[in-house]
């Protein structure tokens, strides 16, 4: 039996993939309701995709394309997503510059990126999360990560820190604005990053 | 007002913070059901912590112990959390050996790591998912990755790959079994690494 195994070939760290700067973003929307079916597809199809390359499977979504239009897009599928009183959660992948990348499924408008701002901008909820930054291929990569770390701290949205991870709080508005922020910072600074992000909304309140 | 930025000082790559190899999980489970919290908590209090440190806040559950074990007692949360029918996510952080990492909030029993294999191993159902691996510091970290990646071919868990993940599926207990062989194998290779997982069960059925 033959089997298709991987070779990343003469991938090397400094040497995106893409030689486009496409930055892409892979999700998963988790509302803890009996409804969540609804919810997903309902938010995943509300989203204007015109700026954005995407596919969503039975595991997860991608959006690929400029970074200010895949961060509007990433907003979008969590914001119409929302139900009043639903603790959700959201788990997202960011990455620029992977090695393993290509000049494929993507789209790259130049003009009028945030296709979706005008219909998002004024749903607002609070958020808590964390995220954790993985600068690949660079040796100094916690000078960087402390920068833009330090960076939420005075916008407030940086809550704290634990094991693996940077606390998040604050308007949904204002941590999408600041994760964007984190990911143009870092991606100015090294060839290939990741950033990982996790948000919950309606969490429960009390003790554990 | 004074504000407590972060400053990660003689942090680099190749220099692991904790000098004792401990491994860490941050991580959610995410029940799609009006019942989460009970599930959530249910799960989480089953398992036997006796081997790993651990600390859940309202963003997520940290383990941090011997490698064996935390795999131990991640697996533990994710198969009392299941229920027939219920579709949920697990994302999981692993992590060892970050600069950031400190000698404190550990267990490293040495005996008997694995203090829920004999309650969980009969619990199984299929699962699908994706991981995505970060050796960091390393500037051959794609070799890394394809060799476990093949490693996951064989064994019929890895079943394709995508922009920024590598797809998984299988028994829940196969798929546990390859994410520590994962883990193993890149710790030993690199001083630093990352693996981040989705796992899913319970996933509908149909046309999306």
């Amino acid at each position: 039996m033959s089997k298709s195994y991987v070779n990343y070939g003469s991938c090397a760290a400094g040497k995106p993939g893409s030689t486009m700067e496409i930055t892409g973003a892979r999700f998963n929307l988790s509302p803890m309701s009996d409804d969540f079916k609804a919810i997903i597809l309902g938010a995943i199809k509300q989203v204007d995709l015109s700026k954005v390359w995407s596919e969503t499977d039975h595991i997860s979504t991608v959006y690929r394309g400029k970074e200010e239009a895949v961060f509007d897009a990433l907003k979008a599928a969590y914001v119409y997503a929302y139900k009043e009183g639903v603790h959700m959660s959201l788990e997202a992948t960011i990455s620029k510059g992977c090695p393993g990348d290509s000049d494929s499924d993507y789209t790259l408008e130049l003009d009028n990126p945030k296709v979706n701002q005008e219909d998002t901008q004024s749903i607002d909820f609070p958020v808590i999360g964390k995220f954790a930054l993985y600068p690949m291929g660079s040796d100094d990569y916690m000078a960087t990560i402390a920068e833009v770390v330090n960076e939420g701290i005075d916008r407030g949205v940086v809550t704290g820190s634990g094991h693996y991870g940077t606390n998040l709080g604050g308007s949904v508005q204002d941590v999408f604005a600041y994760l964007e922020y984190v990911s143009k910072t870092v991606g100015s600074k090294v060839s290939h990053y990741v950033s990982q992000i996790t948000l919950l909304c309606n969490v429960p309140k009390g003790d554990i």
